[in-house]
């Protein structure tokens, strides 16, 4: 069987394309074309060790097909297509191939959120995408292939492709999670058991500051931020999010947080407290270049200062995040506008940041059907990926995960 | 005649459909309509304002047909449309269209840069872009309208819209610009007549500093940068461009620079020299929020200070950008990595980039086939929009691209 699929600038929707179609069950493929206006550089090659993993033993071949509409029906008339997949690519390059192409079938994978559709295979759950064949407009369906043996059963995943392979395992029927906590069932979470659960929690989204609608209003308005240590660990991956605006990024590099983190994370006790800090750096990092200066002072009076200092300074207000009521109160009196964090609502969670944080705590399961198919040890060395022991042979995703990821980053 | 174009959640790729298809000659129309999945809450009703400029005076109808093939194929029965045109929206919806609308020709605009094709009506040259015959893969020229009498003839545009004006009126034939430096014909320029020009060239990108390739690079390989004034003045909006990565933004907003451009846009004085700290003030602000300190230190000695410091607390490599041969000699010594702009080479302008600095300078009249269509006069004020007055009424496109500015920005 030949599966054709059209080439992209971005390798990622071409690679899910491909992925996609396998996973409705589409084998054996003999060979995969990809149809492209011209040869990029990309290697290619690499996709074949990718699709092996399911068991797909497949050439992968580019073809060029020029630019326009006369071109491509032109040279399509010579290439041999059984299904094809119109998911990447430009209009005219899709059109050509239902109307021109001999393919048998010709199919299209419906995304409602289409900005999602630049992440890792597996990161849109299957129930928001449909693969309807264009001539008929019926539905297909998901028939998950399984991989093959003796692949690496200790991988290294993102938080992104950690949310991806559970997507993928839930094909296979009800995924949940176990651990010291409890027993992940509906993926809705809001009754933390200790703090450091806690934390979890509020990182991933699973409870959320009801005032983070307040930042992202203020954001709006133009209002510039600062945020103490607490919003930092807290709110963590979101908040740059809730900070952005049509204008631009509105959160600012407070220098007295910065500090604060940094005496914080000089220790070298063994102290799961550390991990907090360590998280609140992560968060701060990813969303500012450290300020710099000689100045060493933090905690709170610094904070107001600085405040202060930065409101005489700045075109738009400034507004201070904090989830401390005494900092809130002193701010205020200080004629500092202040968002206190303390109203705590459940939300839909990210299960990879959820994951990503509480194996400092504890180890993880992963459970489809009840049956553990994979496991995310306790860990105490702070890092960014996730390590992910296959335990079930002929559904190691997360090795097949890892190498797109890296595949995709190439 | 009824024209459809395809809904978008991007506003300004439906409106720039439109546009184009009216360009091609396409007219009367009575009614146009936008097919879109589900009803936005877009006022598609300014649209018609828009139209009007150049003598289409139609309904606008937007008209929701759900989600998916099978829900368009259905509906699209009942819709009567004469010319449609697919080029925003999603595949399945451009390719329902073709199979199952009444339309007697369905078209697309085929642009060569993607990307391109979020900014507005004209930005992307017209022999960039082609309009295409879906069926038969025939191409479409362009036919361009006049206005109507009576519009308003003094607007104000943007640098963007400025760039799209001249391109509209290239459809007309050959455009040249008058002013006190030149005529300009082949918009290739590279001898500056005094330092201003020099100034509006070397920001515009007429002319490049052979050196801005090492930005790049260093870039790409991480480096973080520090830039001095006088980059900010001559490099001006490319400069963020320049030092973005795919980790992300590498340039840091400096204090010592910062603090000298505060410094010399605080005179009050008749001065043309003043413009060019304007300017260097503008390109710094759109780079960065201003750094915040009591210090107000400024000049060579305090900018390496500043790297120094920067560059004993960054993760990667810092790179001090200056066109200062003595700065550059002094920083390396210290140890400092110093890219010197030195050696200029002619490049692509940015012929809005160019009007928007010269302004202050000489007035500007764009000639189409060597007569005068409209004129930018000299200002004194400073401001970041660029004053066109229309003096061929019946090519008033400054006032077409105003009013879509404005829309789009609503």
């Amino acid at each position: 069987m030949i599966l054709g699929v059209l080439g992209s600038d971005k390798l990622v929707t071409t690679t899910n394309a491909i992925l996609t179609e396998i996973f409705t069950g589409i084998r054996p493929i003999d060979k995969i074309i990809i149809l492209s206006e011209e040869k990029t550089k990309r290697d290619y090659t690499k996709l074949k060790e990718i699709v092996k993993v399911i068991g797909i033993n497949s050439e992968i071949e580019e073809i060029e097909l020029g630019k326009g509409l006369k071109s491509w029906r032109e040279k399509l008339k010579n290439v041999d297509i059984d299904v094809a997949d119109i998911t990447p690519g430009r209009k005219y390059m899709a059109y050509s191939i239902i109307a021109y192409s001999k393919a048998k079938e010709v199919r299209y994978v419906y995304i409602k959120e289409e900005s999602k559709g630049y992440h890792i295979f597996g990161y849109i759950p299957f129930n928001e995408m449909e693969v309807v064949n264009m001539r008929t407009g019926e539905k297909i369906n998901f028939d998950p292939p399984q991989t093959i043996k003796g692949l690496p059963n200790d991988n290294e995943l993102s938080t992104t492709a950690t949310d991806a392979l559970i997507n993928i395992y839930s094909l296979l029927g009800k995924v949940t999670i176990e651990n010291y906590y409890r027993e992940i069932q509906e993926f809705e979470i809001s009754d933390p058991k200790d703090e450091n659960e806690e934390l979890c929690l509020l990182r991933s989204g699973f409870l959320r500051y009801k005032e983070e609608d307040e930042i992202k209003n203020e954001a709006q308005k133009g209002s510039f931020f600062i945020a103490d240590t607490n919003t930092y660990i807290e709110i963590g991956p979101r908040l740059k999010f809730l900070a952005y605006s049509k204008i631009g990024y509105r959160l600012l590099a407070s220098r007295a947080t910065y500090n604060e983190l940094q005496n914080k994370t000089s220790s070298t006790q063994k102290d799961e407290k550390l991990y907090r800090f360590y998280m609140g750096m992560e968060s701060y990092r990813s969303s500012h270049t450290p300020p710099i200066s000689e100045d060493r002072r933090f905690g709170d009076t610094n904070l107001l200062e600085e405040s202060k200092r930065l409101k005489s300074e700045l075109p738009d207000k400034l507004v201070l995040i904090t989830a401390d009521v005494m900092l809130a109160n002193s701010a205020r009196s200080k004629g500092v506008s202040t968002i206190l964090l303390r109203n705590v609502n459940k939300g839909k969670g990210d299960i990879g940041v959820y994951l990503n944080c509480v194996k400092y705590f504890t180890q993880n399961s992963i459970m489809v059907e009840g049956k553990k198919v994979a496991e995310i040890p306790k860990v105490r060395e702070y890092e960014e990926k996730i390590r992910v022991k296959t335990i079930k042979e002929e559904l190691n995703y997360p090795f097949l995960l890892s190498i797109t990821e890296n595949f995709l980053k190439s």
